[in-house]
């Protein structure tokens, strides 16, 4: 019995721990990697996958002051710009790494002296309650960010539970402090997105509300309980809306101060307090995707006390956790880089269920999620390629549960589809392709599938039949997306393929031979867009000539989303043979993939590349979007292998360095991360939907990958060195390792893997 | 054994029916009785209390075609006014009565030919799907409506259940048959007042949604289910909103026929079939103030089938039910008259909760009714004077459910107060004083209080020391409310002193004497803004000082709601004895009564009186709106009350007529019909919070109450006739009758009551 107890304490926590006692991993984290420019993160505080993400907001491309638009929507999808000298406040909700802009709600901001409700302006200090700020006084830290604000000299602290979010102000001596509550603010707030929004005072200290907003989620409702540590001496509301036709009843009471309740669509609130100087203010605010009684129950269930240490060190802890799942030994610049990576690929998908399992659907109806938790956020365009095939490795219970999550979704789809890209109970359609199927087909086939795998078959092969989507019919029906049915009939057509190839293994998988057949048929559609006369993949019109406007640099109206046909060409990790046979055999493909990465490509067509620095892209590769995440790893299937390891090794220090502009491109919610994760630890899944990872070239000098079960996967790196970036032998427990490939299989069943590096190529 | 059985089955329900074999009663029912004019009654389909109320919509008061405003936004109310020689279309939900504009969601119109998504303007016949119609093809019945469409010859039939409207459309043969769901519309539909609404196709013969509106009910969520009983051809939307940020990704799809989900604030949706002559198509629209889901579950719950004829005769059925609580003989007229005023107490308050409990609170969130029904639609300035005194007569156990819901109304208010005009879980402050205070007492003093009575005085007492609220810290300070204070000061003063003193009488009857003393004082307080000096109850300045400029026969600016002074002076129902000693004793008082029904008021004066025609005033007495409703019973304190035989005798043929404008004034959700019930029987709650009844002088010939547990209180009227309006001489239970009262407890005991009436007074 003794030592049956001594061997259940050998389970993955306490390994985990054990390990842990040799360093703490969250001093690498620095979640101000990527909040300069282009990598759309923020730098405010969260735990892994938590339901609040608060976080200080510099600008939200909002109107400013004068109604006039700010045309920068699409640098604040985080709320946040490294550049920026002031702070608005700070919001509870964030999508990390995005190209498109939402959320922002429930902005919170401490003030001193005269009290300002309108936010005013960055150049104008003093115009509102916005305070300037230095990143000298800034932490910005795993769950945990700090800074002074200087209008006030109020030092503002954050911290998170899964659903509450945990405010700490330091506030001067003043007989005027404020707290202001502005239910205006939010990210990309334009005129109407706010639909109605209301609060209520319940006591001196406590009060609830919602916000219906109509902006990337079309139909959206989130509910706050929000409680300060202090009773408010008094408090009020101002209502910038049109008037209200039954307003008039509202005269029976004197509403300018103290009074319980307000409801509209441009609210904003305010909290009155006197502070001795160095007073601490505490706030909770808890949200529920359901109601405020539901918010009110998760700050219950999750912050009953008032410890901001505990809260943060209590979310710190999971952050250890979750980021011992793969420890490396490196320099601090790679373990800054790579911790931080680990930690942008656990914020998204989020948590979008109250404590009790309440959640509100696709379908606008309150579900209790049954034996699993709910996610949203699934960003799938991106996060199909690494992050989810990460998480089969290292949260395969997670990555489980989302696929149920996805499978809800599915159900309560109008539609009858699965997420395109979904977030808040809304679908959004965003980007080509229905690579929720590969997701599916990933887990499925990688033996991570404790759901019901034959209806997760029938809802991909539902979605894929979908006619009326974006040319599906006329793809079924032609083998392609015709130019005339889309604005992106090329990237629609390699995706559908790429994701049908994938449909069809999982149907293997099952046992499903005519799902499969009928599937791996229609990933060959592909082929039915490249015109081998020149080259390239090109928008084919319904009449089967391909289209006669043509640039394969551009990707303006080229029938490629985020793209041009020059990255798009690659478009088919699930067939590298036989897209090298397309594209003219072993010689041109090669010849081709060194030209994408050493062309010098035109500025012009640099402008007109979406989401990404210029840093962002090699040549004419582009790192900092998508679509060419498998393309460095090509060279596998050539005879030149070593380039495979030369152009990762290159990438790897070029698209992430572990500064705030460190992120060549946006994050895409933890997709560019996964990438980096799995690159620099040596293989990468080309094709999801298959149990095969291609090598590459590790940029650590060992990994250990916990694996489940206290197993661990240990990659040792031999004679590693900047220079050193070719592998010349690799064993996998002691033998060998033929090819550059290795299996989900053999990484899951722990063990050692041992590269062997060189400054020559074999 | 066998005898007890044949007991039991002389219960309520066994009894009522073996009376209803002598006579159907649902035939005297004329739900068109004050349609025309200032009635504000509606024609359509109801069950006793239903949370449908399904009915015309003639005009709406909203934008028309140019965007030019309606300005007679107060005159449709109901949706519906007799005069309108068009029909719009059906909606689900009316107020019956009242003076302010709210409702009319979910308008459904069937039309043939070319497809019309615009209402069109009525003096533009073909200029949209509005369809002419004549009363000669219009049958309003109680749960029935019926009406031929000029404009497309179909014949629309209206019935509901509690929380079903049952639509069945007969259609003449066309391919081009349509039927339109608008969700713009709404009844004083604004812009601005849709925040929210949604929309989602199950298949080809089902749909749910939402509307969330921003109206006389501010924050408001209504969610529907709907069932066609033939699948649509096709089915398409058309949203009017301005521009969707998002709306691009909506190019996914072709969303301009069969896309099976649509959002946004302005959204009319039709439904394609074709049809053979005379062909039915039958709609079910089920309602929920929760969730789409529990509008569903409501269907199931209530009407599974699709036999039309069915869900009329049950609810019919009901009515009948109801309308046996109190049977009277008498001409057919004045039988019209009894039972559509008792078919129009039995429509307001609405049932506001699932079949399954639950319902939307005060608060926003969603609770579960624990015990109770959960009712909504409490226009309590109007309906504690005989409207909840009657139903602690025929429907005691709804009235204690009432008092329920104004319970959890206190429990999730903001401001910690009972309704005051309450709606659809928002309180909208409508007119003066804390009537609901006045319908607890009611209920405690009379012995109907199956609910914690002593809770019940607890949320009496801090509604009435809410010091906030219009007033009441400067009445309790000062013992009125000043002028500065308040635009309606006297109304309030006075009406605040009588709800004290129906709070008194609540805590007499608990036992709390501390309470009772505290207001009994307070009750007082009438005859602090009483100017002896003029007469009149009077406009008082915070200096204790009388406002200058004072007109006793205005209602506007004067200190006065919906009432001159010379009205108001009267109020103080809760002391006869004390109005009469401070207006200068009996020979004087009664001068004030006789002037009032008497004297010519200059027309300039009628202008100024909200809601009731020309008829509703007699003399200056105004029965059209409430505050006198009491007053022609105070002659029973003078040396003259045969002057109220007379009075009531004249009020009560002059004020209701069988006819569309047989309504002076609005019926204020059943308050004008429940005077009308109570009159005509003989008696009338001069004070509820009281247990007496002022007798007056019956008009029917005999009248049978169900007081409950089988036993009736019968009426008889010996020598009536349009002349013989004194009572000469009244006997209970065979013993002569001293004074002109009677108690509830008399009346609940059952019994004989025989007036012996005279064309001359004693």
């Amino acid at each position: 019995m003794k030592k049956l107890f001594g061997a259940l304490l050998l389970c993955w926590g306490m390994q985990a721990s054990a390990q842990k006692a040799h360093e703490n991993l969250v001093q690498y984290v620095k979640p101000i990697i990527g909040t300069e420019r282009m990598g759309h993160t923020y730098p405010g505080a969260t735990v892994p996958f938590g339901m609040v993400q608060l976080s200080p907001e510099t600008d939200t491309a909002s109107y400013d002051l004068n109604g006039k638009y700010n045309p920068k929507v699409y640098e604040y999808c985080a709320g946040y710009q490294y550049e920026d000298k002031t702070i608005v406040g700070f919001s509870h909700t964030h999508f990390s790494g995005t190209g498109h802009s939402d959320l922002g709600d429930f902005l919170i901001m401490p003030t001193v002296g005269e009290l300002k409700l309108n936010p005013g302006l960055a150049d104008k200090p003093g115009s509102g309650y916005r305070s300037a700020f230095s990143h000298a006084n800034e932490v910005s830290a795993a769950n945990y960010y700090k800074v002074k604000l200087d209008a006030s000299n109020i030092t503002a602290e954050l911290t998170t539970s899964t659903r509450v979010g945990f405010h700490q102000y330091t506030f001067p001596k003043s007989d005027q402090s404020h707290i202001i509550l502005d239910l205006m603010a939010g990210i990309y707030n334009y005129p109407g997105k706010n639909v109605w929004t209301y609060v209520k005072i319940i006591n001196d200290s406590t009060l609830v509300g919602y916000r219906s907003t109509n902006g990337w989620a079309r139909t959206r409702n989130l509910y706050f309980a929000m409680k300060f540590s202090k009773p408010f001496i008094q408090h009020g509301f101002k209502k910038y809306d049109q008037r209200e036709v039954y307003g008039g009843f509202w005269g029976k009471f004197n509403q300018s101060k103290n009074f319980p309740e307000i409801a509209g669509k441009q609210i904003r609130a305010y909290f009155d307090f006197k502070t001795e100087e160095n007073e601490k203010i505490k706030v909770k605010f808890a949200l529920s995707p359901v109601s405020m009684d539901g918010a009110m129950a998760n700050m219950q269930a999750e912050v009953p006390g008032w410890d901001f240490d505990k809260v943060k060190n209590d979310g710190q802890a999971q952050w250890e956790k979750e980021l011992d799942k793969i420890t490396i030994t490196g320099s601090v610049e790679k373990k800054q880089n790579f911790y931080t990576s680990m930690y942008h690929t656990m914020i998204n998908p989020t948590i979008y269920m109250d404590a009790d399992g309440q959640y509100k659907g696709l379908d606008q109806n309150i579900h209790k999620a049954d034996g699993f938790t709910n996610y949203t956020t699934f960003s799938l365009w991106d996060t199909y390629r690494a992050l989810h095939p990460l998480f089969n490795i290292i949260q395969p219970q997670r990555n489980a549960d989302m696929v149920r999550s996805m499978l809800v979704h599915f159900d309560q789809s109008a539609e009858g589809m699965l997420p395109v890209w979904s977030n808040s109970a809304n679908e959004n359609w965003c980007m080509s392709g229905y690579h929720s199927v590969a997701v599916l087909a990933d887990a499925v086939v990688k033996g991570n599938a404790p759901f019901d795998a034959n209806k997760a078959l029938d809802a991909c092969v539902a979605t894929a039949r979908k006619r009326s989507y974006e040319g599906i019919g006329e793809y079924i029906d032609k083998g392609y997306v015709p130019d005339e049915r889309s604005g992106t009939s090329v990237s629609n057509t390699l995706e559908y393929a790429y994701d049908d190839w994938a449909i069809a293994q999982m149907a293997k998988k099952l046992g499903k031979t005519d799902i499969y057949n009928e599937f791996i048929k229609r990933s060959e559609n592909y082929k039915n867009v490249y015109d081998p006369k020149v080259g390239f993949m090109r928008p084919k019109k319904a009449d089967g000539t391909f289209r006669a406007k043509f640039d394969p640099l551009s990707t303006i109206n080229e029938g490629f989303i985020e793209g041009n046909s020059w990255n798009y060409t690659l478009f088919a990790p699930q067939d590298p043979q036989g897209l090298i046979k397309l594209m003219g055999g072993n010689q041109r493909f090669v010849r081709y993939l060194d030209s994408l990465f050493t062309m010098n490509l035109p500025d012009k067509y640099f402008a007109e590349t979406e989401d990404i620095t210029r840093d962002g892209i090699i040549g004419n590769y582009v790192h900092g979007n998508e679509p060419s995440h498998h393309v460095a790893y090509f060279y596998n299937w050539t005879d030149k292998p070593w380039k495979t390891q030369e152009r990762i090794r290159m990438i790897l220090p070029r698209m992430y360095k572990p500064t705030p502009d460190g992120l060549g491109g946006n994050d895409d919610t933890g997709q560019m991360s996964a990438w980096y994760i799995f690159s620099s630890i040596g293989f990468y899944p080309m094709a999801p939907g298959s149990v095969d990872y291609a090598i590459g070239s590790p940029s650590v000098n060992s990994a250990v990958v916990q694996v489940g079960n206290g197993k661990t996967f240990n990659i040792t790196v031999k004679n590693q060195g900047d220079k050193n970036v070719y592998v010349q032998k690799i064993t996998l427990n002691g033998k060998p390792l033929n090819g550059l490939n290795i299996t989900h299989d053999q990484i899951m069943a722990g063990g050692d893997m041992v590269f062997y590096m060189s400054s020559k190529h074999k």
